[in-house]
């Protein structure tokens, strides 16, 4: 928020005390954040203007289907990407302030089955017979555990589901992978820029590419118009149009802006050789606080 | 199972009635099939032989991590992909049977946060003013309309939910997308072949490739190894390494066998270039009865 402007509104992936939450918390500390259940709602409403911005999970996460994102936006929102940041994805046990002498003997630990998944190997070396109860999410499990200050449980989640339930975190990141990390996106109905206070060097921007027909090659083909030009692709992903059918798209990060004259000529050749091309826009990706 | 031999034990992400159940059960109906809790716990249970084979999600689901599988993959298990299959993901209306006339004043519906998500449309159109309410899995909210036949509750989620707990399907397919599939690997210790009696033609190898360094064009010069060889790709991704520090892998699968004259020419030169190669197997795709 720039001074004598009203708060802008954010929509993110809820509950409260999600992953999303956190991220979207360090890249706007001072707005106003609202928690949509699911991805497409998240969409639907920055598309229908009753937000500024959405933020929603592109890859790894434990809280969406992330290929619902990209879906949505080749086939459904007009939305523009105005921000990224990644996020690092870490899991913490917590149990009740009044248990917290006795967390060596939990009697049971709750969490999203996914989290559950990403903690096996903690789990299985320390906790090898302590039964695993699944939840509908991180932070339901921590609500749960704080209803409960008799019972020697235990949440896996992270430090904001701690913090919102007043729980404490008597082991901190348990999950397998260290490198763990979540992209976020910041998605606004106009092709504008966040103002970039801190962010990393490189504006980036996202191509969705259907190509022509699904020769050998074709790809190839593709990629040599980023090459001779040393486009630098930070992320290359190939998704079904109808499975089985052998259509695909790509959605591919450039390390350019659409505005300069190498990415508007590499565009336009792509589009010269079929290939249908739309530009979800040039952006930076935002450092988040840790 | 061929004739005279034991069954094979064949694990697969659950709960049971899970969309993992369906893909399974459709491509080995004869076989003694054990549920895991998590994408872990299935590969560690092929990788240290308590069973024979295992079925894991690998791309777009509503019940794993998709990335947790090719992060197990790549970093820690020495297994290899003996097939693939390809399942619809259909999501249906269902209620218990005592509510089957009443199902148009449903008072809530229950199910898997993902789920709801791919019926977002649906929900939004048809069921605006109904309480969403998000439960650990789509089979778990199936069964709790089943022990409350008094209340008129709906869940969402598959067939095989409906069948197990005799729940009525009174909206079939309503999920947003209606060529959304999920991919789903058959993974063993050994570098065998299943026995091929309902599969696609193409035989298929998986790659994943870690590029020497990241430089402008390298995926371009990792791609036309198989280019000028019309080496024919159906998928590519790229994961981070290490999020931040520019370092990739890339999973791709190529049209071809890894025992054939120009695979093997391929990946000795990839290997020539740098790139480190491990390849997964060749194996075929199976066609799921639906």
């Amino acid at each position: 928020m720039r001074n004598g402007e009203r708060h802008q509104r954010i929509a993110y992936l809820g509950p409260e005390a999600s992953f999303t939450y956190l991220a979207t918390k360090s890249l706007f500390p001072n707005e106003e954040l609202e928690a949509f259940s699911t991805i497409p709602e998240c969409i639907e409403a920055v598309s229908e203007e009753k937000v500024d911005l959405a933020v929603v999970p592109l890859e790894n996460t434990i809280e969406g289907t992330v290929t619902l994102t990209i879906d949505y936006l080749y086939h459904e929102a007009d939305l523009y990407i105005v921000g990224d940041c990644l996020s690092k994805i870490q899991q913490h046990l917590m149990v009740h302030k009044n248990q917290k002498d006795n967390w060596q003997s939990i009697e049971e630990i709750y969490s999203h089955p996914h989290a559950l998944a990403q903690c096996h190997k903690y789990l299985y070396y320390r906790f090898s017979s302590v039964p695993l109860q699944r939840y509908s999410s991180t932070s339901a499990a921590a609500k749960l555990v704080s209803e409960n200050p008799d019972r020697c449980i235990a949440a896996i989640g992270n430090v904001s589901s701690a913090e919102k339930y007043d729980l404490e975190i008597v082991q901190k990141n348990i999950h397998d992978f260290q490198f763990n990390h979540t992209r976020f996106l910041v998605l606004s109905k106009s092709n504008t820029r966040l103002p970039v206070d801190h962010s990393e060097g490189k504006a980036k921007t996202t191509l969705m590419i259907t190509l022509p027909v699904n020769v050998s090659g074709a790809l190839h083909q593709v990629l040599s118009v980023f090459a001779w030009r040393k486009l630098d692709l930070s992320k290359i992903e190939s998704r079904p149009l109808k499975t089985g059918l052998g259509e695909y798209f790509f959605i591919m990060d450039v390390h350019a802006d659409e505005n300069g004259a190498m990415m508007k000529g590499a565009m336009e050749e792509l589009a010269a050789l079929g290939c249908n091309v739309k530009s979800l826009g040039t952006y930076y990706t935002f450092l988040t606080r840790e």
